[in-house]
């Protein structure tokens, strides 16, 4: 089980196939939101915004919560026409979540992460994805093994590097994968061998890095800019 | 007089115009700074790892702490040839500390902040801009008036709308003005009569929206992408 919190990913999860054990709701949230909680039949009990806050993780929560079944994990390929993003030791839950919403935005729909990644169903994780954990699938592996398969199936791995090519440059191809690593340590060296591609972020200026999240952005919009 | 904190700030400290009060370096900081340390002219005191976080704000601190005199406001303008950063009401010093490293990734050396956003000195926005903030400038003011300037100077003002022109097709100009909105609210109701050009970013999923840093990477990656 895991929690769900607030008032967005609350409301996003009733809309999804994830299966709710429990949900405790305010007057206020059922009120406002009435039709959803009727037409997605799950039970729902009454509670108010101490007894939740105290509950849940959140600092305060007036809206709900709901205790959640995990679901069960399964491999993800990159099919034709598609990217998916592949994740090596992105351990602040913070990150990750952003980073599911991130892909979310730019219509990805499947994160591979590397087992020292933090975990999907964290609380902070969740809290951060604000509703597109529902939309985005994980699958948590050996990165070494899944990136050999890739390039076995001739699928590209595009690798962010700080030396790598002009990503304003490239054109994406409509298949692929974008490896991104841990911020401090960036790309563990052994994956390094199965990036076909290394691609750099154009800093006009004086920082260092970017943030993993904020690349994956940037990173996303140069690939989706072809179809736009 | 603010604090400075951690390995990488301090380190880009020393290399700035920022006149350090007091400087507390631990023997591993100082052993692995000497030159930096030394070619600053710059007081230091030894003090240990336990003493600087009981000290500081941070969880813990190997390092070293510097107090650090604030500099004074002044009023910034766009000038010819360059881009500025009009943030209104970015209350999380979090995000307000992505945005400074962000801006200096892209080249932006001027940031325009409402009364409302978060303090430029909080030691939560100088940690988050892994030491952007010597290279970022910053001025508080009232947005209804600075933008109105703008106005009148004929620059540009791109406001960050939901239903703005995708910025894949914008062709932006030399010099011009990014205003972003806080995240819950947007852009304030009264300054949207200053924005010249509304923008979006295209989206490709589900997700609601992006958080205000990462959409400040996307449209800066935009602006930039003329000049690499």
């Amino acid at each position: 089980m895991f929690l769900v919190e607030g008032a967005i990913n609350v409301k996003e999860l009733l809309d999804s196939d994830f299966k709710i054990e429990h949900l405790f709701v305010t007057r206020h949230f059922f009120e406002e939101n009435e039709v959803i909680l009727k037409s997605s039949c799950v039970d729902y009990e009454y509670a108010d915004e101490k007894e939740l806050s105290e509950a849940g993780t959140l600092e305060s929560n007036n809206a709900a919560l709901a205790i959640v079944k995990m679901k069960e994990e399964r491999p993800l390929n990159a099919n034709k026409g598609e990217f998916i993003l592949v994740l090596d030791e992105v351990r602040d839950p913070g990150n990750l979540g952003t980073l599911i919403r991130i892909a979310d935005w730019y219509g990805i729909s499947k994160i591979i992460c590397s087992e020292q990644c933090a975990e999907r169903y964290n609380p902070k994780v969740i809290s951060a994805t604000k509703g597109s954990f529902i939309r985005v699938d994980m699958y948590y592996c050996n990165l070494q093994i899944y990136l050999k398969e890739l390039n076995n199936a001739g699928v590209k791995v595009f690798g962010a590097f700080l030396n790598g090519d002009n990503i304003h440059k490239i054109n994406f191809p409509e298949t692929g994968a974008i490896l991104l690593g841990n911020e401090a340590s960036g790309i563990n060296k052994e994956l390094e061998e199965y990036v076909t591609d290394k691609i750099t972020i154009p800093r006009f200026g004086g920082a260092e890095s970017l943030n993993v999240a904020v690349a994956s952005a940037v990173i996303l919009d140069n690939v989706r800019r072809r179809k736009s």
